[in-house]
């Protein structure tokens, strides 16, 4: 038996590389990709593939009633919570192979590592993968761990359709038979694990801008989202003086303008993304009678996020070149800060590997934002080419994802130490 | 004989109301406006109802190879040039009854004055519908008096075709047949009008809002149209810091407030409006990988145009928000300047009626802006309610119409003066 310490250091890359090569291949799109809709056949064919992975190390299956499957590896004590480390397997409707499947077939290389190095530990390592993070068929995402966590009612999981009308709860009772005729066993209900991690690529350009190959994640930023709908009068473009207009556009550009300069006097933090913008009736030579437009805000400080909210009902109760303005609050989600102890432990372990490794907060959501609310947890991130993702051009470097393994199987050296037991 | 001054004031408004009244019958829509699309069976209704009236005033009536019509009031002296007064008959898909055929009755109403006070004069008097001046149907529009003026090839005209496919010279040769078997006289050739006057309602708020019915104008803006096309980078919202985003819709938001800030540096005579604005993917959550836009900037000084289109070139080769920027200019039209000597007769006779009446540029085109290039032209406008046109909702108060009417009959009397005769 090889000392403790060496997990992290005989963690086999190659092994690790080829399954996420081997994974890959189900649901594979020509020239690359892949497309692994949440409980469709090659999303249910991805779980049957990890069960056998896990299998062949002598873990045991389980899958519970949301269709998340879990490979177990037991410790001496099997009365201990479980480190449970993982991410998600279903896709973007053309997606890279990286996104959720890389923290997974990490979380396989940890569990193969242990069992390799014949690892002493006391505390049970679990591999999860969640139903439907992604959302891409059944909106909205991270069902399976929002539902593991007691953060989702699961009717209202199971009563949602896709586009063909598909309803998400038969979808799953096709998932549950599959799993249940392959030497799975149902477990009843959720648990609270030990702590939870989740490496992931960072889906943004900023560590491969630094080259740097991974780093820990401090939390997850909240997000408000608002339609604004501006109220003009459509009118001659060339007939109507600049004082008798009522521009929708010329209102939703100062509006704009304002609630730009409001949201940049606050820290480089802050992202405010107009995606959407619409006019009627959309004629070259007609004055707007209405714009309407989405924003997407995102801050990691849910006071910021208040203030802002604040400040643009403020504006929005104002007039804009003459135009009424209406802010239609829509989703919004509370930053989530991951466990302080946690992080810095990530941080340690990813800083072993890249010096330099920042501490990011997640622009994205996680199927982590929903465990942070039961038990410790925290995230790495695995730099990725050009901030790339849900696209089939999302790249990875064999490095980085080597060296965010290792700084992964890391922590989870730390935290099987008999004296970091109780974290 | 009535003195020949009186031309103005016995003119019977009632009858000319009852005109107006009447062809509003002619592809009547419920419960207000009218629907006569260029060279439809409403609008050949329309052609054969203005020649029986002219007829029934003893006029001769006239079409051209566009089924532009002419009513003829001869003079003594059948050699000089007439005086030409008129508008159009056919109407935007949903339109108000006074566009355009508030022009040509009234200048049936000054045929019918000049009969029925026996003015003598030396000069042929003649009122003329043209052809397709909305270009709803067939665009572009003012077909008729564009050919009639040598400004535009007939061949082009008479290939473009409506959406059902109809070919424009084929629904012409239908109504030339109609008006061929009316007793009405094909003339070969165009002529040059001694002068030109047209009356038509602003379509703009500013004679409404200053409680004056009528009032000359000067001349048409110029309009130039361009679509702007602005071409960031689509990324995550969440993911992506600001230093690393080339966002399309801040890219376009950042150079149009430039845009506006060079157009604003000018006299309140420009008119700058943004009707269309598109983005790429279209996704809330998604930086927008692209945006597009049209510009309508119109101005009566061609210098102005120039300035502000060498402008906008410039700002346009620069990068905004990391954003390049394409500026595709689309279709223009010079602005036109009516004769000075015309313009300053038609304000005294407008004044004589409404003294406070200012003098406008017209911020729509009308059949005037071909003219202009042939023969001394002018127009005047009628007070419109709000400034609303293209729509069952446009009204013309009767006193105002009424007001107008008796403005150019003035204008007329003028003209028709032994002393006026060489303008």
């Amino acid at each position: 038996m090889n000392s403790f310490p060496s997990l992290a250091e005989s963690l086999n890359g190659e092994h690790f590389w080829a399954d996420l090569q081997a994974q890959a291949e189900i649901g594979a799109l020509s020239p690359r990709g892949l497309r692994r809709l949440a409980l469709d056949d090659n999303d249910n064919r991805a779980r049957l593939w990890l069960i056998e992975q896990g299998k062949s190390l002598g873990c045991r299956a389980y899958y519970d009633a949301m269709g998340n499957v879990f490979l177990r590896k037991e410790g001496r004590d099997s009365s201990q919570a479980p480190l449970l480390l993982g991410s998600h397997l279903d896709s973007q409707p053309e997606a890279g192979i990286y996104d959720g499947t890389l923290g997974v077939v990490a979380g396989l290389a940890v569990l193969r590592t242990l069992k390799e190095q014949s690892v002493e530990h006391a505390r049970p390592v679990e591999v999860v993968a969640w139903t439907n993070e992604e959302g891409a068929r059944f909106a909205p995402g991270t069902s399976g761990s929002a539902w593991f966590s007691g953060q989702r009612d699961p009717e209202a999981i199971l009563e949602a359709r896709d586009d063909a009308g598909t309803r998400f709860g038969d979808a799953l009772d096709s998932c549950l038979a599959l799993l249940g005729a392959h030497d799975t066993t149902l477990r009843a209900e959720p648990y609270v694990p030990h702590a939870y991690l989740e490496l992931h690529i960072e889906q943004g350009p900023v560590l491969e801008a630094q080259g740097i190959a991974a780093c820990a994640v401090s939390g997850i930023q909240g997000v408000n989202w608002y339609t604004v709908e501006v109220q003009g009068q459509a009118n001659h473009a060339g007939t109507t003086p600049e004082a008798d207009r009522r521009d929708a556009f010329m209102g939703a550009h100062a509006l704009i303008t304002e609630l730009k300069s409001a949201v940049t006097q606050y820290d480089d933090q802050v992202r405010f993304t107009i995606g959407k913008f619409a006019m009627e009736p959309g004629s070259t030579n007609t004055i707007p009678q209405s714009a309407r437009f989405t924003i997407d805000l995102r801050h990691p400080d849910q006071t910021v996020l208040d203030k802002l909210d604040s400040v643009f009902h403020q504006f929005c109760e104002w007039k804009w070149s003459g135009c009424s303005v209406s802010l239609l609050p829509g989703s919004r989600v509370a930053p989530v800060a991951f466990d302080p102890s946690l992080v810095e432990l990530v941080n340690s372990c990813a800083t072993h590997y890249c010096p330099r490794a920042p501490q990011l907060v997640s622009g994205a959501f996680h199927d982590a934002i929903h465990l942070a609310k039961v038990c410790p947890t925290a995230m790495l991130f695995t730099s990725c080419r050009a901030g790339v993702s849900h696209h089939p051009d999302e790249h990875v470097e064999r490095a980085d994802a080597e060296l965010s393994v290792r700084a992964l199987a890391k922590v989870v050296e730390q935290l099987l130490l008999p004296t970091k037991a109780n974290l």
